[in-house]
């Protein structure tokens, strides 16, 4: 599935001294690395990335390979959903031009395909804006997914899936409808912010006249290499986001995120559902309450992340303990307890969001939150009575609005030759 | 200057296996180390930062410095000048509350900068909202500057140094108030996302009633490690940008960034005066260009910034030579001529700029471009010459829009016990 990182920079790997430059010992390393010929070797099963490195004799310490990490484009399964989620994204929907039909959006896929492929792959691709050049493909994907709409402008209603229905409304939503939903929906995800913003203009360059931006966001995590130990990321409220996240080890994982061989429609196997939420926080709010106040709010410490029945992070929640009131140490409606699948009759769903933060609101707030991702095979089998949930009685309610929402068929990874979307597209 | 990274997270350091998470390698090679004792050390003389790692003997490659180095908030300098450029950039302007006076200036400053040496230290500071707790400062830099309207606002115009005298008009500015200038100026840099974000929050927070945010602006640069050889980097035309900077090895470098003790006023002995432009650029324009057309603008080569002369990126320019028609090879308005030093009567600046990306505009042009800054010792002795001259000839100019600017007066470092700006607001 993954492939050694093509060395794009090799012609000016010539052990020249730096020019200029901020960092001249970090990158020097990296230099000195290169040009004795040691790259990073990404290698694993679908999905997942083991990243190794080897070091020279006498190079010390510090080759990253986070310039080299290289992930498939093609495979069972689209790049950018097991993927472990990067530094940067961007999520984008595109419109198709008005009189599209099914041969201008094959040609789009087409386009966009090839040009997915030639940047996670770490080469230029058609008409490239340089922006990227002596970058390696710093762990690139791009997922490309279908909404609603994007049936009825094509004429291929008759193969929507019924999972694309819309998500009913919930009564908490304040969404703006320009900035949901969409024709065609783009992720891209890159631990380097040129990487991540080269591929987003080299789609909407391959776009041409046949699509055009309806909506965009820019989010980020952290960057690999910050934190010393191994732990599940924070979001902007400083709480440890995502303990009880799907794991690939855990039973029926791909059952549960993607559609199985045979599943309807046929076009979608190996495909899955993306329910894309803007949740802005409310961080004034937020901010006010105790510390004790918080994590009762969640449920959890927001120390480690550890519930507030004991343990550590991922100590399973005691859901039934009570305290010396004779209440429940986690409360009835703290946001962890209302998640927690076993409460969901085992709806579940592989969640990969990034932060994000668009400067300051009018009032001084910033306009920051999550960009929540999350992926099922199903949508009404995961996101929806999740949400539903969530909805009547999540204590975290009062401090987030869901401001964008978006739900997309993401199809199954294309074989080599293959564009995205070419077995909806003609298979019929 | 530079001091041993805060373990903060070793608390935590227990060796427990990693919990869910996307890239249990990398970070159980981080973890490893944390675990064995391995930090990383920051040390090197003043602005500058020479990273060095430790290894174990089994703990085989991979362990960055990326969150461990920290720089000193005290210093004859403030950080964010000669600190290598990070790749998370927050510029923010605040305005002081109506009927400020020195007194409130004096608490905004003593908060801000002990929120800043907390956090650049790496430690939790007053009511830390959690955002960066388990990373390293990861580089983090905090800058504090004056802009005109302080001097007024606080009763201290006698104190307004002629250096800050508002800049020229020039004719190609589409300036926009509402983001230029502002009472107090914040550069925050930072090689995590989550880690500047929670230092511009902190800031804000900090500021209480005193000062409100006037405008924020988020900018990007290069990931380390994306890139395997050490190079100037690229800016969003994709060109190899700040060649010709000046390096801390130039004659006269501290001479030309930072006014000398004696200097006047004498408050601003150690400071530098910061000029920032958001210069959106035409990328649907500059796209059309082909490839040699792009390289007559910039003057330099696309691929790897080698003069057209000849060369590579470091080879000082050819001013003189003409092609086979007479003409010179380097054209008369390329960009690299016009700013070349020796163009400008030795006029010369440290540029310190980020990438910004604030999605698109209503037409559908990404709006991107740089976040523009540079340092001097005296701004009518570096970027005004400068920028007359490209405001008149420079090809560049059609491809690119001054949107904002602003002019700061950045005080010296403070020294341990003092906050930034004690010389101005209590020196006389």
């Amino acid at each position: 599935m993954h492939h050694r990182t093509p060395d794009r920079s090799s012609a000016d790997s010539s052990g020249r001294p730096p020019a200029s430059g901020p960092a001249p010992t970090r990158r020097g390393l990296l230099g000195a690395a290169a040009t004795t010929g040691v790259a990073g070797l990404a290698v694993g099963g679908a999905g997942s990335t083991l990243a190794r490195t080897a070091l020279t004799a006498d190079s010390g310490p510090a080759l990253t390979t986070l310039g080299s990490t290289a992930h498939s484009f093609h495979g069972t399964h689209q790049p950018g959903i097991t993927t472990p989620v990067q530094a940067h994204g961007h999520l984008a929907a595109f419109d198709l031009a008005p009189g599209a039909d099914r041969r201008l959006a094959a040609g789009l896929l087409r386009r966009w395909s090839a040009t997915a492929e030639d940047l996670m792959a770490g080469r230029p691709t058609t008409e490239d804006t340089g922006v990227a050049r002596d970058a390696g493909p710093s762990s690139l994907t791009v997922t490309f997914g279908f909404g609603y709409s994007f049936f009825d402008a094509t004429g291929l209603a008759e193969d929507r899936p019924d999972a694309l229905a819309p998500l009913p409304a919930f009564s908490a939503d304040t969404l703006d409808a320009r900035r949901s939903e969409g024709d065609l929906w783009v992720q891209i995800g890159a631990d380097d912010a040129l990487v991540a913003f080269h591929a987003l203009r080299a789609l909407q360059r391959a776009a041409g006249d046949a699509a055009s931006v309806r909506w965009q966001m820019t989010g980020f995590n952290r960057t690999p290499g910050a934190t010393a130990r191994p732990m599940t990321t924070r979001n902007l409220m400083g709480q440890v986001d995502g303990t009880n996240n799907l794991k690939e080890s855990d039973e029926d994982f791909a059952g549960r995120v993607f559609v199985p061989d045979g599943g309807e429609p046929s076009w979608m196997a190996g495909g899955s559902y993306a329910v894309v939420r803007r949740i802005r926080m409310l961080l004034d709010d937020w901010e006010e309450l105790d510390l004790t106040s918080q994590e009762r709010v969640i449920g959890r410490r927001k120390a480690d992340g550890a519930p507030l029945t004991g343990g550590e992070e991922t100590t399973p929640l005691e859901l039934d303990a009570t305290g010396p009131d004779g209440r429940p140490v986690i409360p009835a409606n703290a946001h962890a307890r209302i998640t927690a699948p076993e409460a969901n009759g085992g709806a579940a769903m592989l969640r990969r969001s990034f932060s994000y933060h668009d400067g300051f609101r009018d009032d001084g707030a910033p306009d920051a939150g999550l960009l929540f991702v999350c992926w099922q095979a199903d949508p009404r089998r995961g996101f929806v009575p999740v949400q539903r949930k969530l909805d009547r009685g999540d204590a975290l309610s009062a401090f987030i609005r869901h401001e964008a929402s978006g739900l997309f068929a993401v199809p199954g990874g294309p074989r080599p030759g293959e564009y995205v979307g070419q077995r909806l597209i003609e298979g019929r």
